[in-house]
């Protein structure tokens, strides 16, 4: 007889559903848990819907799984210390405390690891923001510590920023101002880690946001004199963390080098090409290394590759249109603006041919 | 709001699980139907589990689907024509009924296609054998007319074998005489029609079997005087029959030509390379003609592709080894002798490089 194994994952959205589906050739099974009964997983599997908070939900789900992942980093950290006493998660509970918490975040990178951060301040009082804002110039993002996600919980701040009215708007609460960093680009390092410190990471990405939310990924990203640094940083905090599994760190790249902005404690939209364009994805990296097996390939798969993402709705052409090397991944969510309904990827033999087809991508995407 | 489509299948095994993995990221959503609980697509996706007599059961399946397709061509005809009565089925169940009748195949190939297949003849007696066996010239295969499928229910015929006795085990019923093809090769033609009559074919596949079962699968296969003749063979017997969906025809190579030996109204194993090695899978393609959408480029995605399957049992290779252009798949089913457990595919881009991956993947298999 052979075991196969069943991985739970905490949320049900696209991440998990991709998860699945790279889990599902290696004869995984897979139990989702998510409060909403249209978690867009539930397409390619078990979802158990029950609120976070149920205990005898949280058992049941637990006990059938040889191991528990994350599809978010905000899971409520005290459903994932229940699960823990339960069957075996990763990343550690711990991980999740730091990542759900900018503050705690931006101190593991400077204070911790002495790693470089833009200026960032606490603020849970008008005086601080004040203060705040006075040290950084008035040039930042006031952010909520909890919760934001895609450039949600984020407000500019500049000289021109009436900062009472801000914050009679925003109505209290725990905030951090940060200094804002003028970049020349966004970069990203998604790494895999297993329990025996094993990392493979793959090609440095290259990411273009528009409002907060991810719009493209080119990978690999253009060398730098800082690309050895970014692989550096981000190996540091995996191993600082005893991390295992898929971990993305997002950094600036500027004038003055590196700044890490913030990591994310999964599987990561910047890695999302990595299904076609890596010799092993994201997902099943995440798979393997929580499933103690050895991690595979991270290389590319043709040399390059990139990401578009489909924000609001599914493009019409993604039912119709099947090109050579052009993939599409639609999540089964409903449109909605602001949504991330799906991504497409293309690969490419080198940076010229993967420049024209993104172009033609684009054009065809109406992006 | 997004309409997504629901796709029904018949028969919950592999090809009804890698139908739906290629269909989710298209936005389809899927059931299975099936007698037995532990059909392995029920590992992606909704099993309904009901016998193919249970029409309550089968109406509530076909209310909800778009469309209903099979996983198997020996789903009961009179289910499939119950489903007809209530929702969209492809290929049509006239199909279903020849294809499940070998005599009935034979007689349309030739009668009414006037194409080559080997001489046959029916048996339904002991004196109908005995003379079939002479015009066969002592050298042919007694099979089952229906149900047969992976070389079972087959007996082969010599000078050696002792008819009466054989006659006495097989203890009557419904029998075809084939005379045996001595063959160079065995190739099939995998092709893709949609309802407006557009088709398309994947490149020739040569397979290789072992005791009845497919072992191996080159793609393209080397190029004969009687390639072309394949697809014109194929795309006849799709055009008679006026087929929607994927359609799988077996030949023999001969030094006298081809002769057709079957065929399978199903995306068919020798095209499982077409995962990775095509740029539209045989699975998508199916999906794609059932739902009236133009069909995806049957293309060669790198050039050269080779499947191998595992017959029996899992090879634990498949777990811990991840190498570049080497794909694992893996079903979920329970390890029993003769059973088909999974495959992996290999792709490259020339055929030398493809016979060097695919002796090394054999040796990795243990194969």
């Amino acid at each position: 007889m052979n075991n196969f194994h069943v991985i739970g994952i905490l949320g049900g959205g696209q991440l998990a559903q991709m998860l699945a589906l790279d889990g599902f050739p290696l004869g995984f099974r897979f139990v989702f848990f998510d409060p909403t009964a249209d978690a867009c997983a539930g397409l390619v599997g078990d979802l158990m819907v029950a609120d976070y908070d149920d205990e005898g939900a949280l058992e049941k789900f637990a006990k059938q799984c040889d191991f528990v992942t994350y599809d978010f980093e905000n899971v409520p950290v005290k459903a994932a210390e229940f699960v823990a006493q339960n069957t075996s998660i990763f990343p550690h509970p711990n991980v999740l405390e730091i990542a759900q918490d900018r503050l705690k975040e931006k101190v593991l990178f400077r204070e911790q690891l002495n790693l470089p951060v833009g200026d960032f301040y606490s603020v849970d009082s008008y005086s601080e923001l004040v203060f705040a804002v006075k040290s950084c110039d008035n040039d930042g993002f006031l952010k909520t510590r909890r919760m934001g996600y895609d450039g949600k919980g984020q407000h500019r701040i500049t000289n021109e920023t009436d900062l009472k009215k801000l914050w009679e708007e925003i109505d209290g609460g725990s905030f951090i101002l940060e200094q804002a960093v003028h970049f020349n680009r966004e970069v990203s390092v998604i790494l895999a880690r297993n329990a025996s410190g094993d990392i493979l990471c793959y090609e440095l990405c290259e990411n273009k946001h528009k409002q907060g939310m991810l719009t493209t990924t080119l990978v690999p990203a253009t060398p730098s004199k800082h690309s050895d640094t970014a692989f550096d940083y981000a190996k540091k905090i995996a191993n600082e963390l005893s991390y295992v599994g898929v971990l993305a760190v997002e950094m600036f790249e500027t004038n003055d080098g590196l700044f890490i902005n913030e990591m994310a404690p999964r599987v990561h939209n910047s890695g999302h090409w990595s299904i076609e364009g890596a010799v092993t994805s994201q997902f099943e990296n995440h798979l393997r290394a929580g499933m103690g097996l050895p991690l595979g390939s991270t290389e590319m798969s043709k040399g390059y590759s990139a990401m578009i993402n489909w924000i609001g709705e599914i493009p019409s052409v993604s039912l119709t249109s099947k090109e050579k090397d052009v993939y599409w991944h639609i999540y089964g969510k409903q449109n909605r603006k602001g949504r991330k309904v799906g991504h497409s990827t293309v690969v490419a033999d080198n940076a010229q041919e993967l420049h024209t087809k993104v172009v033609k991508l684009a054009k065809l995407l109406g992006a």
